[in-house]
């Protein structure tokens, strides 16, 4: 088994050093760190946990609190990105699902403040707001893909309004000015977001927003399919529809097969959230417009752990939205 | 706050019995032990961490260590159940997804030594061989959608040859008798199983195996849409295909819709795991044989408690290898 002696050998700094690093002392120069979490990955060292938690009392564990993430298909990135950061500082993520049970929700809690957690990541497994305990650790508290109204913790979301942006406008670009919008029929952050970003795209391009091409359905792809015959069937029918997920896209692919039509010769669409399972495996394999799942779960950990070093009392003395963008993923559809 | 007394009285037993339902001790009748967990849970009562870990030394955690399951969208169901049966014992579950990285299954088996997690739970999101190593804590272990060749731990794995049956007899009793099978290109139990059950039930019905309508591929949609084409385009062709996953089944689809032919009555579709996000939402909805994901989860958890509370050294004496059923799904496409 390597030790801290190894490491700095490898690393070329003292001991000392690599216990600062060790305790995310934010003092170190950003190279010496990276030198040194080189030198332990390179040798495999694992800090022994009970010296550490002496030291900083700190546990080195990251509690992610999800509603259903790891339950459901559609967010798992999520603890991807969450995972990935807790590790570039050799800590550990560990997941409470508690399908919003507000007696799990307590229970972990209280393990949390038991075992002397680092920090706890709030998140949800599609954006929207929350209503916290007052009852919390002191300890960082990060809100990710969700968010409290009273903003007393910082929280990470996606743009909603860009990423409607860029799909409105690609889809401009390729020369569409009637563009059908298959939209959710519940108003949530997402619904609205995406809307006001394609009303912003076709305002830029100087195109009349058409309350008529707005079709709200239930999210599926039984809904697409519906949504996409109503708007295709019409004397004027629009040349490409955005689609609000990509089950939605899924749905209307159906009805344009189901239609004679050819996507994209004659009907581009786009969809929303890059479900890989979907949009890469239909067939022309779907452009959309990826949730930023993977980044917003890193910068939840990383920002929390930032706290950990900066604050004292473990909270955040500025709480701020941070809105990640939804870049396009193109395929073949339009 | 409710406390055991109010428990007690609520159930009509002692204080003493709710404490030894509370242990889990095996000395308890089923039908006292459902009234407690009964009054306990119409009380919404929190047992007090500490001290019950105190009297049992356990700290009520289970742990269950996933190489990707709450990094992909396949397994889901697997911590679904498993939590659903860790919070009957009034325990939480708390999942540790390693990606196969040792370094960090290292850390989670340090942690469950350090805070005495009660079980562990060694998950992985398709049914594999594994290979643990010789340093495990002395708790409860069982391996679940997974196994190892020299059996040391229990462990649930889908019964995939009962599953490959159940699809080909759905088929055979809808009248057909060329049944093409488009599997996966790699030997892993779920090929092999399902071609087991595909080749008994074709015997059982005096049908020949006929290796000409067996193709191999990649698992996907593409795989699909290339097995399907190649099968349906021979002079005597198959007038239904077993697919090996839905995503395969999905690529299929596009196939026989560019062929021209109609599901189910030109061509009969059957899918494998029952991915709902991809069966549910075909058009038509595919007919599909379940992964136990949810039951297998639920099954590993409570394997783990009962050895917690009947054997001392946490080691199960007999490991078995418990297979569950892959029930049929029954949608439109056969």
């Amino acid at each position: 088994m390597p030790n801290i002696s190894d490491v700095a050998e490898l690393a070329g700094v003292s001991r000392k050093t690599v216990s600062r690093v060790l305790n995310d002392e934010p003092t170190v120069k950003a190279s010496t760190r990276a030198k040194v979490l080189e030198a332990i990955s390179a040798l495999n060292y694992i800090p022994s946990q009970s010296a550490r938690q002496m030291r900083t009392g700190q546990s080195n564990i990251i509690g992610l609190i999800s509603d259903e993430i790891a339950t459901t298909p559609y967010a798992v990135d999520i603890i991807k990105g969450a995972q990935e950061a807790t590790w570039e500082y050799s800590k550990l993520l560990t997941i409470f699902n508690t399908e919003n049970d507000i007696s799990v929700e307590k229970r972990t809690l209280d393990i949390a403040r038991a075992y002397r957690f680092d920090a706890l990541i709030y998140a949800t497994f599609y954006h929207r707001e929350i209503h916290l305990s007052e009852d919390l650790p002191d300890i960082p508290i990060v809100l990710l893909d969700c968010y409290e109204a009273n903003g007393r913790f910082p929280s990470v979301v996606p743009d909603e309004v860009q990423g409607g942006y860029a799909a409105t406008k690609a889809l401009l670009e390729r020369g569409h000015t009637r563009i059908g919008l298959i939209n959710f029929d519940t108003p949530i952050p997402a619904t609205l977001g995406r809307l006001e970003g394609y009303k912003r795209a076709l305002e830029e391009a100087g195109i009349a927003f058409d309350p008529a091409l707005c079709i709200y359905e239930n999210g599926l792809a039984s809904g697409g399919y519906r949504g996409a015959r109503a708007l295709l069937q019409r004397t004027n029918r629009p040349t490409a529809l955005f689609c609000w997920n990509d089950r939605v896209a899924m749905g209307a692919y159906d009805a344009i097969r189901m239609l004679n039509l050819a996507i994209p010769d004659d009907v581009a669409v786009i969809g929303f959230d890059n479900q890989e399972i979907i949009a890469a495996e239909l067939h022309p394999a779907l452009t959309t417009v990826q949730l930023p799942h993977y980044e917003m779960g890193q910068w939840a950990v990383r920002h929390a752990i930032s706290l950990l070093s900066s604050a004292s009392d473990g909270r955040d003395p500025k709480p701020v939205q941070h809105k990640i963008e939804c870049p396009l993923i193109e395929r073949e559809s339009i």
